[in-house]
């Protein structure tokens, strides 16, 4: 491809950028379109009461909301938003300071020894291919290669200096999340799976007799979790009546009653009437062992949550192996009410295992058959295999725009639109895992989806390009450094493309909301609904981190290969940081709290990507010659790895764990104070259990329904809106007739 | 190699085996021996009123030894020599199981299938190459294969059944080992490490502070651990002088006192006045802050033992994170005080993971290196190669004896001395980890061991005979199972003389005790000793486990390809049996308890095994067109696979951790039978340190030294062993002279 190509596409996405942008800004001073920009706030009913007047400036293209994004501080958002919106912002602010120093280094120092490496007289610069720009530029043995080297340090160097003071930041932040937040039911709870059944005694009285005799100091109390039993069906199908029933109430008649069920805090509706209606008919149920109900009830019920007095005593209990065989009476740490993925709590925990394996068997495989969309991508980049696939376009083939949109713009397109389908397919496979939390599953499904991405975009991208089979390429580790050094200049085009449509673009569809928009607009013109749609999203970690961490891998492999796509990651990243900021205080509502369980995957995806540049500049310092090159370049290697190894040490637990310390003063606090009767009181009632077979707890929240990503939950969800919808439609236009 | 060389080389070693073990039988009943061949019950005091009369019996060989190691219990084994020597003869026992099972399909079944593979006429079979007998003899898509494959099955699935059997039976066992014991110091303590300095407070109030605070209800006390500082050197002095004194004491006036300094049970010395002395000395020193030399000390002091009232606080306090800086207060379960690795304990916790990555980066570059005498052993192999660079010797060769020594015998005589550097490589390196028990270190040079025993005798040896560079092998892992495919049944005859010369030869120097025997000899007819020598070793598991399960390796591997090995290895394994069992009882005294922990690290192994059979057989299907045989193979490889994870999810926990419930219910039992106060008492004083530099515990049981390997640390302690038995000389002639 040739500059002007690259221009073109540029020329093209700058524009769509600016008018999406302009479209928001227009869009989003729009009163009906408050429950596509503004659900958080929504949701917090604070914005209720604008009033929609209308003046001509709604319809001018403002830049106020970058102001408003930008000036927001750090704490207002954790506070509005939690940790984790702050750890995905500071990824953003590593991102920039890091290609900040990259771009300036690159761009100004080695992209000029790349292009004077051949002495050869350039020709005019709009029409030289992109590979002058390179380092497939420079002569083998070259004496510019140290120039190449001494970037590579610098940027590792400063790179590792920003992870380690990023890594130090947010571990303090999590620290001070945990003693400055209000008392989390989850820190008392422990989830106790496996419960050893006796045949003469009840189920409850084996969970309680365990916990007094053992840990009988410090157990408050415990509740049973049943499964989709005889007895739990007609439970559910009341429960469900009764939820039907107050939808339909509340959607119509009183709209500010939403705030009042939220006003727990802890889990949605507390102690409804109905809630208590429903123990005491179990209660009542399952004291008599005879009856076959109560015994199959018991036989279902695959665990139980059980209450501690203090949070070093949960901990505790979650971490000590209970029981001698260790496949009995296991404990974890129970999430929070509000994060329990409830219907994967019915999943015994003997088959969790198997379902590991399953699922990473199945997350591999589907990896691999994804290579068949990507190699067509690439055919896409080869003008001539295009034009043996489909003769007849041979005319339009022969106009340069043309020729320059399809093998600059439309091959990244088609990978941007097949990359969709997997999103929703990894949450899938992550929900089949047997994660108990919706927090574990979007940190496991965010997990894969980063796999997928950085081998089906990066390497399957690179690798295809070339005449070799890439299958082949994974047979022969030794020569992968080499290869790659050679192949990733040659993709340096496509990947700036890449960074284009499916960097900016997706920022523009992400500020826009295109999906919802559009669902907004028939719902209201077409359906003639005027209340706000009843639901807000959580924020999709699981797709945008992923994203964000391969585009800083793509920074990173290509700054000193091919450092004419930093400008561009640039500005992706700046942007980014504004939209997602707006995002994160306006749209998205955070259903639960991951407890910035993020930044380590971030930490050491950033740090394999150092790793992968520098192999990629060891095949590079090989192949033109220049052995000494080659083993500063191993001594870089090693001190990343320690380094790596060092943060690891230094912080991981940290995030994945809690110490005893910070738990009992915590308790203590909370001990003297007097608050930790209430916290006792609060806690037996904070775990509502769902339905099985409903997904979790969208019910228990009747009106703000967690929809975890668009593309995907909405397809889940939307026969059951429907039915929701009609059914409100009906009961409208009853109550219009009793009237 | 033809058959007749192969027999020639049993009958070597056959005629060898009977004269080590007719020897044995003569040595072991001559009283100046039994100092080598009785250690451990020279140890415990048994065995000392045997008077020494002569008889004619006495230079006879009787099998009165086979009889008493074979009817001895196994509940008799683990009271004398603790629970991993049942752990190591249940890996004989399992490998008689097994490769019975294997010899009668092997041998009666498959054997002939392999003979009769390809339809020529057999010449006379003495004169046959070894090839006719191995898998290579099938003819391509011969529908014999169908015989291998359900072997194949037969054999894993025994193995599986078997391996699943011994794991529950040894996890019951160490549970029954861990409840029915003496109460166990190292249960109550917890090693700290990595204490953050104050500089207004002494160490030890921050310790005691610290522990106050955060587990008041449990804390019992705590012991610092000193560096070697001025204050510390000047008691070390001290102290040496006083053992010494007392060593001299011990050695000539009173043997008898030893069983008496053993008395305690715990830790050799107790209370004796001295540690008393000690003890008031550093006290009155170290509460003066201003002290210069108290501060130094403080400052070396690189951690502490904090004893707690119960088993089950501790092992609370040892699991959880206590600090919200996981590099500070790192607590770990504390050895049992025998156990104790003291010099490491002074390691300052921060290097022990750059340590970790030192010494794995260490042995895997030993690994490498080491390929250079395997390749000259292979080398040995090819008749032709020898004759090119040793010109001198064609005449020799010409003979038919020589050439089947030199090829049958000697190849396997050179690996097996080379071989004999790496233990004591592997050992030093397990120390530099840093690990704070004798026994971690121990697993971890048995695991690093293991894994240079299947590389550089399996793996190398079956690639290096071939025409490949080893190296390049590794490169293309694709292409590995039909590349052992094809080489590993070529290396049979290799491996079978293997097993006849590092196998049955190493069980008879095992049973002889070469090493000890000469320097007995010398010690006694030279330098005119008559008492005991003063140590018996402890059990090698560090060598003895890898060889066990490396001949377990070559059984799977070479079972359905080359049976002719079967015979020998069984051979091996019911020898081995009845030879450890017999050294167990006899010769060496356990030091201390690793608990069982073994078994773990040998499952995954025989597991390990049973895959690479697998592979090996995927590999020779694909070779010899055989579809439907592969995915069986296929199939079996993912069972097998899915088996181990069960496994380790059913197991591996047990013998890395005790449970809740079981250490609450010692406590308990402790508790109300009063013994709690008394194990308390005895608990302040389990721990006593030995001066650092001096290699650990040796010097705190002054006459029975833990030598971990004859000839690893003879060399180390010989120096020190001549200067005592020259100031025993000494202090003897001036009493006689006194006298």
């Amino acid at each position: 491809m040739e500059l002007a190509a690259l221009l073109t596409s540029a020329g093209i996405n700058i524009s769509l950028c600016i008018l999406f942008l302009s479209l928001y800004s227009i869009l989003r001073k729009q009163p009906h379109n408050f429950g596509v920009y503004f659900g958080r706030r929504l949701a917090e009913a604070k914005f209720r009461d604008q009033v929609d007047y209308f003046s001509f400036e709604r319809l001018l293209p403002t830049a106020g909301w970058i102001v408003k994004a930008y000036w927001c501080t750090e704490e207002e958002i954790r506070r509005v938003a939690g940790l984790d919106s702050v750890v995905f912002l500071r990824l953003f602010i590593f991102s920039i300071r890091i290609f900040s120093i990259t771009t300036f280094i690159c761009v100004f120092i080695v992209l000029p020894v790349n292009y004077h490496g051949q002495e050869m007289s350039h020709t005019h610069i709009p029409e030289e291919s992109l590979n002058v720009y390179t380092i497939a530029n420079l002569k083998e043995g070259s004496p510019k290669l140290w120039v190449h080297c001494v970037a590579l340090y610098i940027i590792t160097i400063a790179a590792c200096i920003l992870l380690y003071q990023e890594y130090k930041y947010l571990s303090r932040k999590r620290l001070a999340h945990i003693t400055g937040s209000t008392p989390n039911p989850g820190h008392f709870a422990v989830l106790v799976r496996s419960i050893p059944k006796s045949g003469n005694e009840l189920l409850d009285d084996t969970i309680r007799n365990f916990f007094v005799n053992y840990h009988g100091a410090s157990y408050l109390s415990h509740q049973m979790i049943y499964r989709k039993g005889k007895l739990q069906k007609f439970v559910d199908n009341a429960e469900r009546a009764y939820r039907k029933f107050v939808r339909v109430k509340l959607s119509v008649f009183d709209q500010n009653v939403r705030s009042s069920l939220n006003r727990c805090g802890l889990c949605g509706v507390r102690a409804s009437s109905f809630q208590l209606y429903r123990n005491k008919f179990v209660d009542a149920k399952k004291s008599d062992l005879t009856d076959p109900e109560v015994v199959e009830a018991q036989k279902d019920c695959p665990g139980a949550i059980v209450f501690f007095k203090t949070r070093y005593a949960a901990i505790v209990a979650s971490q000590v192996l209970q029981s001698s065989n260790p496949m009995l009476w296991v404990t974890n740490a129970a999430p929070e009410p509000r994060d329990v993925y409830w219907s994967n709590l019915w999943i015994p925990y003997r088959q969790i295992w198997l379902r590991k394996i399953a699922t990473l068997s199945g997350s591999v495989f589907f990896m691999f058959v994804f290579i068949v969309p990507v190699a067509f991508v690439q055919s896409m980049m080869q003008l001539d295999q295009l034009k043996r696939m489909f003769p007849h376009l041979k005319g339009t083939l022969k106009t340069s725009f043309c020729v320059r949109v399809i093998t600059g713009y439309l091959p990244s397109v088609v990978l941007l639109l097949s990359l969709y389908t997997v999103p929703p397919l990894m949450m899938r496979f992550s929900s089949i895992e047997g994660s108990i939390s919706r927090s574990g599953r979007k940190t496991s499904a965010c997990t894969k989806i980063l796999f997928f991405n950085i081998w089906n975009v990066f390497f399957v991208n690179v690798l295809s390009g070339s005449v070799l089979n890439q299958l082949n390429v994974l047979t022969r580790p030794k020569d992968m450094p080499s290869m790659l050094a050679e192949l990733v200049p040659k993709q340096a085009t496509f990947f700036i493309t890449y960074v284009l449509t499916s960097g900016w673009a997706s920022l523009c569809s992400e500020i826009l909301q295109v999906y919802n928009l559009v669902y907004n607009f028939f719902r209201r013109c077409i359906f003639g609904y005027l209340d706000e749609p009843g639901y807000v999203y959580s924020f999709p970690y699981h797709t945008e981190v992923p994203k964000v961490l391969l585009f800083n891998l793509l920074g990173f492999t290509f700054s000193i290969m091919a450092p004419l796509i930093l400008p561009f990651l640039l500005v992706y990243f700046c942007l980014g940081y504004l939209v997602y900021r707006n995002q994160i205080l306006n749209v998205y509502y955070p259903k639960y709290e991951m407890g910035g369980k993020l930044w380590p995957i971030m930490h050491n995806t950033m740090v394999f990507s150092l790793v992968l540049t520098q192999i990629i500049a060891l095949g590079v310092f090989t192949i033109k010659n220049s052995p000494v090159a080659t083993g500063f370049t191993i001594l870089l290697l090693i001190g990343t790895i320690l380094f790596n190894e060092y943060c690891r040490q230094r912080f991981a637990r940290i995030f994945n764990s809690f110490s005893a310390q910070d738990l009992i003063e915590l308790d203590r606090e909370d001990e003297q104070s007097g608050r930790m009767r209430e916290i006792h009181e609060h806690l037996l009632d904070a775990y509502c259990q769902s339905p099985p077979g409903s997904g979790g707890a969208d019910d228990e929240v009747p009106i703000e329904m967690i929809l975890e990503d668009p593309a995907q939950e909405a397809s889940n969800s939307s026969q059951e809106l429907c039915d929701t919808v009609q059914e409100v439609a009906g009961s409208i236009q009853d109550h219009i007739e009793e009237k």
